[in-house]
């Protein structure tokens, strides 16, 4: 496909100004994805959760923010997931939240821990029905026979009408920042870039280079 | 914020069948790529690229794709960009797309090599003006001292009416993929899974658990 190079939008965002007002780039991060949720962005809390094991080699997947709390990013899956099985090895992450709708991606790198059970289960027990009994029959990320074998484990359990209980493996995890950066889609490629880098207990904040 | 949790989307996407009729995973990535364009998605040829440096250290951000070729992914970029840097270190790399829109994404895995010195040219001349002008003026990912530092930068070489010239460290990588994973969004959390994988030259093809 040689089309692609002509595929070319101009990014028209609202600026990131060097005074933006910002000393926490989690209150930073709030006011943004507000927007997108109220701007009615495709799927606003969707972000990409990259990692990588132990050699080295990265992977990259869509997940959905479930909340922001205490300063730190939480989702949940599977344990056993490949992505579980790379944190397991190595704790560091990078997620990234892309709004193209306001010309906007939000960067967060820092290291991720599991959640506690508690907050798993409160958060298992509320979902869907339907989407329980999926965690429970999914072997998430291993080879499955077929499509129907899949719907075939599903739908026993539904009709069995058994409570789904949550998986031992099926749980949260939440990402502690180190850093977090403010990317605007400007006109003329001359975009915006703030970045929030941790040390100590404090912010540093640099403006970098598009 | 812990309204997260309410945002909830069914996914209806269109069924991968267990027979979906592709041998070859470059054409069925050109396949959804122009679905995405047709339906008019947000931003169709954007993906993260994921990298790690040799401490294994995921990063990530978007970047354009702007070609299919010869069976690899292209992107142009700075190679002094922390991206260039990472993948001086480690040339793996993820690339993932994400349609909303369509309740896809399309996961590719492989390692990463600089273009030849003249795709990298061909494809500077083919961008705008300004375009040019920013490539040139950005130390791209390092911190500069404010916005309007970067704007005298610009307006001073679009003053002079200089043709800029590609910078020596600004140009392509292609991917050549190991694996690429095709992902649907479907009812009830039991999404679709499709995933060649590269054995010598020809490709493997498995159904994954969601």
């Amino acid at each position: 496909m040689d089309n692609l190079q002509k595929l070319r939008r101009e990014y028209s965002g609202k600026p990131i100004l060097d005074n933006h007002g910002f000393e926490n780039p989690i209150e930073f991060f709030e006011q943004w994805l507000t927007e997108a949720i109220n701007s009615d962005c495709m799927e606003p809390n969707a972000m990409n959760v990259a990692t990588a094991g132990i050699d080295a080699k990265p992977h990259s997947r869509i997940v959905l923010l479930k909340g922001v709390e205490e300063d730190t990013f939480v989702f949940f899956t599977h344990y056993n997931s490949n992505k579980g099985l790379q944190l397991a090895e190595n704790p560091n992450a990078a997620l990234l939240f892309y709004w193209p709708e306001l010309f906007r991606q939000v960067r967060i790198e820092g290291s991720i821990a599991k959640l506690g059970t508690e907050a798993s289960e409160n958060y298992f027990k509320s979902r869907p029905l339907e989407s329980r009994i999926s965690a429970v029959v999914s072997p998430q990320s291993k080879p499955i026979p077929s499509r129907k074998w899949l719907e075939q484990q599903w739908e026993a359990i539904k009709k069995s009408k058994t409570e789904p209980s949550r998986p031992e493996e099926w749980g949260g995890y939440f990402l502690q920042p180190e850093s977090i950066e403010f990317w605007q889609g400007r006109p003329n490629r001359l975009h915006d870039r703030i970045l929030f880098s941790k040390t100590g207990k404090s912010w540093t904040i640099n403006r970098l280079a598009p």
